[in-house]
């Protein structure tokens, strides 16, 4: 471990912001010293509940996010957000400067805005996710905004990374039918109807709400239908205590130390099974018979799989342990 | 291997449609036999070309898609259609009886048309469209069309799977800045302004091309725009012998049989990796182990990494072996 995580480390542990951030990168990236970092921080974990906050593009999750961010400030909570959506202004997906609008949180001392690359990540993206929360919640936050946006798998394991999951929908007829389509209707235990000052809005809370009655109730949480104007903050305010009511629910009941039991237990196995092929790779000098097998492949003298049992096997022969 | 399993392999060597369908049921649901069931058609695959289709939802994919596998038939092509979108009316998205749409290519017995439960399948999406691929391959399929939706990680991994990419966009004024921030600017090497009848067409298609001038050419090739009304099946053609175009020259250029081997070294490696860790999972009882190892650090005992690491140890044990 080098002398400068250890300083990273200690800094962190006073409140820099300026470590907070360059640790968040490191995990991000895979550095070197990042699993350590991470068990480092780990006793200091636990405390932060992590809210989903879903949706179509153009919904106006980000300015929602921004409001609750505000809103959960005022109740003197800490606040992470962070931005797995490729078109949000957090993630640094706006052209168009989009994200002078997100100034009025962004200067809070008490609230730590942190965006993910979900390109190239190589489907881990819900992996990293849990680990940036954790790292914000060592650094005492409690509670972190995950924005992602609803449509397609990797958004949706991302969702399931977060304890609570708002789905963002607008008036517009189309889309309440598109969420369905997407499987949002299942992941949401709260359901926002945003740019409700739209002449459709109550049709359209309307129909989602008898959408939603055909959904069986969790623990007798029925998902609740909110109206909101993000712009004007309008709405923001029941929105927030709606999450609050959900969250302590979903304490109360045990189902988020449930939650921490496998999130530990899927850390180990996740961990243990990188390590084992790590090891394994070395051993074997993998990648040298892996190009044999290819060629031997690809000239038609073998499978794929044929390949991989052969490789399998020489792993078994006791000379190379 | 079940006996049925042979005599279903027989039977899709001989062209059964219902045995090709069967197939794919078992390589999406990784049934046991699925692994020998690849390994039995690998010999029979590499001829199929596969082009991606992708853009946001409601740029009439689905409907070019169709338009697009008629004018495969035209050049008497069989082809292969596989539908990653969820929202596409192929992969049992559509609410609103869009599927009636494609009854003319689904009744044709040159079309062969799929779709892949994109939810739950724990990140291996991409990996799995190529196993149904691959399986079409082996059944005679010249062309592979592969729908998703241009927005979101995994989408972008499936057309990584793919030789070539078609972006489809719609004169709305947003969309290319949308389909910038999605990164489809990045996979695309053919893009299609759909509805091009709307009024903003040409304005949109002069922007498209003019932001296309930034990107590089690639062995030689520059981005084509191609207008097309899908609906009236106008510009279809055009879009068909751009595609020819491209794959003729990513044959010629020897990238299709680059792409291959490394497709074969990732399959390869792929298997290998989750061989290696079925073996150790049941050698090291981990279950178990992993079970123990939550209980500590969840009472504050030790941490994901250093229980890992324990576990890790374990495995070296010589007794173990």
């Amino acid at each position: 471990v080098a002398r400068s995580t250890e300083s990273l480390l200690d800094s962190f542990r006073v409140g820099d912001r300026v470590a907070l951030s360059r640790i968040i990168t490191m995990v991000e990236n895979d550095h070197p010293d990042s699993a350590m970092i991470l068990d480092a921080l780990y006793p200091m974990t636990g405390k932060a509940l992590r809210v989903g906050i879903t949706g179509p593009p153009g919904a106006g999750k980000s300015t929602l996010v921004e409001q609750l961010a505000f809103q959960m400030r005022q109740s003197s909570l800490k606040v992470g957000i962070v931005a797995v959506d490729p078109t949000s202004p957090f993630s640094g997906g706006a052209l168009l400067g989009d994200r002078v609008r997100m100034s009025r949180v962004s200067l809070d001392e008490g609230v730590f805005i942190r965006s993910m690359a979900s390109r190239g990540s190589g489907g881990g993206v819900a992996w990293k996710t849990l680990e940036v929360c954790e790292v914000l919640d060592a650094f005492g936050t409690d509670r972190i905004i995950v924005e992602t946006v609803g449509v397609g798998q990797s958004e949706l394991e991302v969702a399931d990374a977060t304890h609570s999951t708002v789905v963002v929908l607008v008036p517009e007829s189309g889309d309440g039918v598109q969420a369905m389509k997407a499987g949002l209707m299942e992941i949401g235990d709260i359901f926002v109807i945003n740019k409700s000052d739209r002449e459709s809005a109550e049709l359209a809370r309307m129909a989602l709400e008898s959408a939603l009655e055909l959904k069986q109730t969790d623990n007798g949480w029925r998902p609740p239908v909110v109206s909101t104007i993000a712009l004007e903050g309008k709405g923001v305010d029941e929105l927030f205590h709606k999450i609050e009511e959900r969250l302590a629910l979903l304490v109360s009941s045990g189902r988020i130390e449930m939650r921490r039991r496998e999130c530990v237990r899927s850390k180990i196995a996740g961990i243990l099974k990188t390590r084992i092929l790590e090891r394994e790779w070395r051993r074997g000098q993998l990648p040298q018979l892996i190009e044999e097998e290819t060629t031997k492949v690809l000239r038609g003298a073998s499978t794929p799989y044929k390949s991989a049992e052969i490789l399998l096997g020489r792993l078994e022969a006791p000379s190379d342990r």
